[in-house]
């Protein structure tokens, strides 16, 4: 990697790490080069403006997530297990080392939904490809062990549901069995979708 | 009313609904005296800082909830249907015209979760005030028709999470259907819990 790209990096992630405790609303240049101990002129010199180096950072958490989250669900067998893989990864990986306030993506989902601009369009367009991932999961899994009566997006509105509900509670609320409560919601859900428990 | 009482009052509702659009976090004691086509130093004398303006219309959003909300379902039999009015008023309350960007409480819920301070401690109130009134209505609920196996925290939860889907999908993901997908969502979740469609 070129000196230019690793540094680059290393502002991705740090502003990655930021935005999990104050929302990616919160970076400010100047916050993020102390943070860095680096100037303010070195950072703009990688991103020209604010607005760059949050879409820049959206794309980092975007990226951890497919590494973190998709690529491994994906050694697992296609149909219920690999949704389970995924919905189950969306929560553990919420509460990662790297994100102490939870996930970023979905503070920013309810910070700029209302905000026209590119970032709405962007933080959309994460969550839209989400949920693309988790219906064809579904929908391709009807080749395998997921019944085809299924309905895909009723199934992926209620994995939305536990997820922004255990992250309400963990993180706004401090409920210590918020983790526990969505791993039971999901049992119970794949339990009455698929007929399976743990699967 | 008074007309420094009613003054303040114009000012909080005005608050509500902006904040509606941009989240708490983006009212300004300027934007607000511009849209209030009042001076900033008329709106210092009502809310001494911007912190205290911003507790101030989380007040007024509850007051709102409480009486289009809440009232309204404490006058539906105790049980199944007053859990439901409780679930579906705070659906449809997020819709209403005062709030074309969804509830503002919801938005603060995750704009100010990772930030330790007052605001963080009055929006985390509010939600665990909310939760208590729902779980209240089920265990209240098992003198009438809730069957008394019923676990409130469990359902408490999935109302939480219906929300919530609904929320993003709604005003992140625009999608048309949200509103109805939540209602599917609930009627399932009632069936199941209670064994009463359409309760």
């Amino acid at each position: 990697m070129r000196k230019g790209e690793s540094t680059r990096q290393r502002i991705v992630g740090q502003a990655a790490e930021i935005s999990s405790l104050g929302g990616v609303q919160s970076l400010t240049i100047g916050g993020l080069a102390d943070a860095l101990s680096m100037s303010k002129s070195g950072l703009f010199a990688h991103f020209g403006s604010l607005e760059t180096l949050q879409l820049a950072t959206i794309d980092e958490i975007e990226a951890q997530f497919t590494r973190e989250v998709i690529m491994p669900a994906l050694r697992e067998p296609g149909g219920v297990r690999r949704l389970r893989a995924l919905a189950e990864g969306w929560i553990d990986w919420s509460h990662g080392e790297k994100r102490r306030g939870g996930c970023p993506l979905a503070a920013a989902a309810f910070e700029f939904d209302a905000q026209p601009g590119e970032m709405r369009d962007r933080v959309a367009r994460a969550f839209e490809d989400w949920r693309r991932v988790l219906s064809r999961t579904i929908e391709q899994g009807k080749a395998h062990d997921i019944p085809v009566a299924c309905d895909a997006h009723a199934i992926v509105f209620e994995i939305f549901g536990i997820y922004f509900a255990q992250h309400v509670q963990s993180w706004l609320l401090s409920l210590p069995n918020a983790r526990e409560q969505a791993r039971d919601a999901l049992d119970r859900l794949f339990v009455r979708a698929f007929d399976k428990a743990n699967a």
